[in-house]
Parts: C-alpha cells; sequence; structure tokens
C-alpha cells in the first residue's frame, strides 16, 4: 500500500518537504493542508511589493498550483488542521464549509509556521493596526496605505525595518518605535547597527530606540502613538515584534516543545513522537556553534528543514546539521547581513571574543561607483576560530556572509582566514579583501 | 646595525614587502629599485583606464610617492639592478644616469615580475604591435588607439579578452585570435568558456580559436594578420600571449629556479639562498590541493607573497600557506570567476572528478534586475572535497569565488556544501543558493 504522509503547512518548510517526499518516494499518496487561501508563496517578498519593487502580490507565488498537481501533491487550501492523534496516527481537519474529515498518516510533518506576537499594548485592537506576515496581510496593509500619510512601525526587527523602508518608498513619513536601545537588535551588535540607524535616518526615517509604545491612540482608527509622553500622529500603525512558533497543535498532541518555544527536533527533523516531523518557523533545532536549541525562523532554514523532514518521512535518510542563521537582507541603498553569532550573544553565552572590524570598499580604490563596507568578525578567543560575522554595505555583503558561513561551519581560524587566497579585479573587490583586512585587525588583539 | 633591506621591484609586491618590512623593523634601512619612471601602481587597472570606465592612468597608482616617504622607504626609481652577489650580500645598480652603485643588504627580496612573452610571429616588430604590461605600455596604447579603428588581439586569456572589450569599449572593430579551441584556457574548463565567448560574441567581438596568427601583415606599420590564411585588418595588434617570471638576475646569482620557471620558495618565500626572498609574478610557490608548484601570477598573490617576504626579511615570522589561484575579471555585463582546478587541470594532474553545474538567478525569481549566474563545482570524486570551481554571471560572482575557496581550503566535502546554511533575501539571492544547487547536481553523479 501506498505511504501516507501529511504535511501541516505549505509554504516554504512545508512545500520543499512535501517535494522531497515526492523524490523520495514516488508513489507516497501526499496531502498538504493549510489554512490561508493560498500556498507556496514567499513571505519575504511582501515588503518589496509594498515598496513598490515587485508588481503585485500574485507574483510571490513560487508554487502555482499547477506544481502540486505536477508534483502529484493533494493541497486542500481553506483547511484546518484540529487535531492530531499520535496514538492512532491520524489528524483531524476541516475544510472550507466547515466539513470534518480524518486523515490517515505514516508520517506527519508540521510546517505549522509562526504567528506575529502582539504585546498587550492597549488599543492595539483598533482599525489600522496591522501585522505583516501572510500575503493576505500585505494586501490588506497595501490597501490601507492607499489612504494613509504617516505610519508608525512598532519594533525595529528585519520585517520592521523592511517595512519601514516600504512605507517611506510610498512616500508615507515614517516613524520606528523600538524597546530596545538599537535597531536590529537580534542580528547585529550595537555598533554595527548604528550604522544601519544613521543610513535610514538620512534617507528620513524617523527611529526612536530604548522606547516602547504606551498606547495606540484614536478613537474607532487609530491616530497616532504614544512614546514617552509624546504622541506621534499615524494613519497605520504596524506591530512587528517578533513571532512565535505555531505550537499547538503538536502541544495538544503531547509532542515536545523545546525551550525556546518551537518544537523539539532531532538531526532527522524528527519530533519527540515516533513518524512525526517538524520543519521550518514551528521547529527548533541546534545552532551549530553552541550546539544549543535554536528557532532560526529564516526561509532558508525552512527549505532546508523542510527537505530532510521531507526525505526521512518518505523512508529516506537525510539530517539536519544545524543552523548559523546566516541572514541578509536591504534596506534602501545597504545591504545587511549575519551569520553566525554576534559578540553579544557569544558573550550571553559564555564565550571569550576577540573581534576585528574594518571599512573599506567594494572596488578598488580608483574604480568608480565603489560603495562603502563594513565587516566586523567575531572570534572565539580560546580556540581562535571564527564565530560570527556582520556586514554592511552598498553591495556584495550576501556572498561575503555565505563565504564567512562556510568558514565557521569549516571551523576555519582567524589567522587561517587572514591567509586565505582570494580574488580581485578593479571594477569588483580591492586587492585586499576586506573579510581579510578584518581578520588581521582580530589577530592583532589575540 | 641597522638591518639592510634591498628590494629589487616597487609594484604590488615590492610595495607590499617593503610595508610590511617597515612595520615588522621599524629601523631598518629599506631600498626598492624599480627601472621604471613610476612605482606603487595597479597595472590591473590598465584596460579599465583604456575602456573609459578610470579618467587617467595617474589614478592606478595606489602608492603615490608621499607613501614611500611616510614610511621611511628609499624608492629609486629609474633604476637597473645589474648584478646579486650573494656571498658578499651586495646588489650592483645602475641609476638614472647611467651611474652605478653598490648596495649592501642583510635581506633581499626580488619583485622582479614578469614580463609578457611574445611568440616569434613573423612581423612582431612592425610598429603598431604592442603588449599591454606597464603603465607606460598603457599609455602608448591609448594614444595609438586616437587614430585606430581595428584591432586584433593575440591571445585570449584575462589580459587579451579585457583588452578586446577595452577597444570594444572605444569603438573598434575587434577580433581576438587564440591558438587554443576556447578563450580563457587557463582559466575555465571549454563549457564555461563557450558562454564567455557567446557573450562576448553577441557584444560585436570576433573571436576565432583554434588558430593561430600565421603573420602580422604591413609594411612599416600594421595593416593587419593573417589568421588560417584569411586577412584581417588591424590597425593595431596586441599580443597578450602570457607572461614570464623575470628571473635573469636570479639565475645569474645561482638562484634556483623551478619547473614552471619561477624563482623556487619555500613556505617563508626564501629562495634558495639565504636571506634571499622572493614574491609575486616571478616567484614559485605552491598549489594548496595538488602541492605541487604553481607560478600563480595574480595581483592577489603577489600582495600576499610579499607581506610574507617583507616580515620574514625584516627578522619577523611569517609563512604564505599556497596559492588557489581565486581570479575573477568583469567582461562587459558578465563577471567571470575560478578558484583552485578546473576539471581539465584536475584530469592532467590525474584527479578522478565529479562535477556539478547549474544555472541559477542572482535574486528571487520574481524580483525584477536578477542576472543569470553559472555554477560549476569539481569535486575529488576519492575524497568527495570540492577542488575548484567557475562562476560566471552578471553580478554577486566575485564572493562566490571567495566562498568556494574558503570551502577549498578547509577541505569542505561536496556534501557539507550541499547541507551549507546560506543566507537570502528577495534583492539579493535564490532561497536555494546556487552554490548549493550545484552541489546537490555533482553529489547525484557520485
Amino acid at each position: 500500500m501506498a505511504r501516507k504522509i501529511v504535511i501541516i503547512g505549505a509554504h516554504a518548510a512545508g512545500t520543499d518537504a512535501a517535494s522531497a517526499a515526492r523524490k523520495t518516494d514516488r508513489h507516497a499518496e501526499i496531502t498538504l493542508i493549510t489554512d490561508q487561501d493560498v500556498a507556496g508563496y514567499s513571505p519575504c517578498g511582501i515588503p518589496f511589493v509594498i515598496g513598490g519593487h515587485i508588481p503585485s502580490f500574485e507574483d510571490l507565488i513560487v508554487f502555482p498550483p499547477s506544481y502540486y498537481r505536477m508534483m502529484k501533491l493533494d493541497l486542500r487550501l481553506k483547511t484546518k488542521a484540529k487535531k492530531i492523534d499520535v496514538e492512532n496516527k491520524t489528524v483531524e481537519i476541516e475544510g472550507k464549509e466547515g466539513k470534518t474529515e480524518v486523515l490517515e498518516y505514516d508520517s506527519l510533518i508540521l510546517a505549522t509556521g509562526a504567528y506575529p506576537f502582539v504585546p498587550p499594548i492597549r488599543g492595539r485592537d483598533k482599525k489600522g493596526v496591522y501585522t505583516l506576515r501572510t500575503l493576505e496581510d500585505g494586501r490588506i496593509v497595501n490597501k490601507a496605505l492607499e489612504k494613509a500619510k504617516s505610519a508608525v512601525v512598532i519594533g525595529a526587527g528585519l520585517i520592521g525595518l523592511e517595512a519601514a523602508v516600504s512605507f517611506v518608498e510610498r512616500g508615507l513619513k515614517t516613524t520606528v518605535v523600538e524597546l530596545l536601545p538599537q535597531v536590529l537588535p537580534a542580528m547585529l551588535d550595537r555598533d554595527m547597527a548604528r550604522l544601519v540607524q544613521k543610513h535610514l535616518e538620512e534617507e528620513g526615517i524617523n527611529i526612536i530606540t530604548d522606547s516602547g509604545v504606551d498606547e495606540i491612540l484614536g478613537d474607532d482608527h487609530v491616530s497616532g502613538v504614544s512614546v514617552a509622553g509624546e504622541e506621534i500622529p499615524a494613519d497605520l500603525v504596524i506591530v512587528a515584534t517578533g513571532v512565535r512558533p505555531n505550537v499547538q497543535l503538536a502541544r495538544d498532541a503531547g509532542i515536545e516543545i523545546g525551550e525556546t518555544g518551537g518544537i523539539k527536533t532531532n538531526m532527522r527533523m524528527e519530533t519527540s513522537v515516533k513518524d512525526v516531523y517538524a520543519a521550518g518557523d514551528c521547529a527548533e533545532s541546534v545552532n551549530m556553534i553552541t550546539k544549543r536549541p535554536m528557532a532560526s525562523q529564516l526561509g532558508t532554514t525552512a527549505v532546508r528543514q523542510g527537505k530532510v523532514a521531507g526525505v526521512n518521512a518518505a523512508g529516506g535518510y537525510a539530517v539536519f546539521l544545524g543552523c548559523l542563521g546566516s541572514a541578509v537582507t536591504k534596506l534602501l541603498n545597504l545591504e545587511i547581513g549575519v551569520t553566525g553569532l554576534t559578540e553579544y550573544a557569544a558573550g550571553r553565552f559564555g564565550i571569550e571574543t576577540v573581534v576585528g572590524s574594518i571599512t573599506s570598499k567594494t572596488r578598488a580604490d580608483y574604480y568608480p561607483g565603489g560603495k562603502s563596507i563594513r565587516v566586523k568578525i567575531v572570534v572565539d578567543k580560546d580556540t581562535e576560530r571564527i564565530i560570527g560575522g556582520q556586514i554592511i554595505g552598498g553591495e556584495a555583503v550576501t556572498q561575503r556572509i555565505n563565504a564567512l558561513s562556510f568558514a565557521i561551519q569549516k571551523q576555519m581560524t582567524i589567522r587561517e582566514l587572514a591567509k586565505a587566497d582570494t580574488c580581485y579585479a578593479p571594477p569588483v573587490n580591492e586587492t585586499w579583501e576586506p573579510m581579510v583586512l578584518a581578520a588581521e585587525v582580530a589577530i592583532r588583539k589575540l
């Protein structure tokens, strides 16, 4: 009899899991369930549609319905998973018209994602207060922007800043309010974050750090926010204070939840219950450096975990080696990337560090059009290994982050980096690669 | 008494050696000798001045005279080193007005560079036939271009193609003639070279491979070249058929020359004679993968070797770990990069390989402006380690080459690359990094 695979979630993790399962077992019956009305889209693209870089939200659909048909995947839209019975290996679902059904599974993959966490700020239920997570959220915010002249974004993480940039690109007067003393607190050290903040402020975004929103103001509809006694007018408020994994279904089924709040998995992305796997934003896996649990919640992690879960769920063998949290974004004219641990995070894990930072250029000094680039490398003082990198620059950040990610994964020491064979041509790099220069700065402090 | 360091050569290797020596020994007497009338410039920039990207040749002077003064380096321009006496540790030099002098040294660094090799083609002495190596060459060719309407470049290596592109950018009808069956024969495998050739042909460069130039035609001045019986008109001919290390001085002094024709060095960049070092295009060092001698002849190698030689010559300790030959260029709208061994080169060294190639995009498929990118990865079938990478794309090639270079240096296996933690955002990468996809293709063939 054909193997039955049920996947709850049909975006990055779910769809990649389904694809990998199909490639592993040509005959499996694979069912994907999502409560949304569209599957297989890239939420990462939403701010760029709003900002006008991408023509429409439909463009973000990476896997159209035809893909699921071609791969013989039974995709159920607007369908909720109500209950998992791990004893009898069934999932109870509720379809479009409230019709319930019980699906049997041999393997189950939880790719339930995460939801935006909205802190209990007074007035958060007013009209004009949104989160920005799903395609539907994107459409609603985009519609609201047609009439809005000003916006406040609560939270200066990746999503918050990407949203703020898109609002400025649409001509709105935009303010970002962040509780912590810096922007991108989960991604960058404070010295690097300052550069980002400066750039955004120069481009017209008002950024208030070290401050919480006391209240969202207005009658029925939002009219502004109150921050430290000051009133900031706003026709639109976005709450971007982070996401939390969707684990209720798993928890109710007795599946173990880890210390980060995500579903605990092993290297095969298997949960505490046999034949149940988890992948993507709902899952917790391991940080490659600290070996501690980590909820990475990045699209790249989701597809890699999804693939491993899919192969294993279909009877194959695959392992996920862990996360480094390599991430990048582009905010106006700045690319910002990170991999591994920040200096701050390393300190919290008790790792004594040495750092090397340098500002250089992305092309030969004499070649027109070169952009400024700042590289910061974090080194474990004890082993002299590279454990983190942060880069901010006008171009060529992404692949430098990948290069440092490879270096970290292969336990390159900072002395090895300082001697690395790198490439150069006047239009595309300096003779001395900036990562190498940063390594030399770090070595002098060892 | 102050340590006396003499450096023959004052460009990439020589100047970086001098700088490193100065930082190592604040009191050393450091003398640099060059027979050219300008020191410390970047020859890599010459084609880009000719092509109009960089305003003037003067812009290529990375280390102006003030730098040498600031670093207390005694720079002697238009000065020839005539003879090295390794017994008495002296160098005989001939200065501007034919005045000779004997310099004593405690340490000597040979950074004599390389010269363009001109094969014995009939007519090669005609006016209008040039090589393109020094700033002076650049100025002469640039002057000749003012009247020229057509050009032939002999040799489709890096310099040849960069020159051809610069001529096309100046509006000349340009033909490249290459003896071997492909462009960039020392850099790329034939499958990858074909993409480059196609791009250049589409941009109007006439490329003839598999053909030698039988004769350079014309009376006093060149009028064209004869290739396989066909006459190609040309007002200007550039011979770009490779360079040879300048080793005569070393050879005459009894310093050992290696099998590649470069001055043999150990990991400290020391030659066969005590206290004599060599660095840059004149030196032979070791290929990191094959452990065989290699003359890398790249600017990046020159500065790294120069630095090691400078530290050691000044009484410090530094080692050069070897070359991978990581190189990149930009030809019109295409970046082309390589690191490690090509499939062909690996075969010649007797390494059985498996390769993975893939064409992808540089941004999310839905993000406007993404460029096509092709990644080829060469794997040692026995160890499953990555031993080479070639990338051609519209952008973001350089740092991917650096990433693969790091991977090779740290002996990353292709299976590790397939599981690597990479970063992504819609404007700067695809979710699945193309290097990772290429790795997966290779794994399927193992």
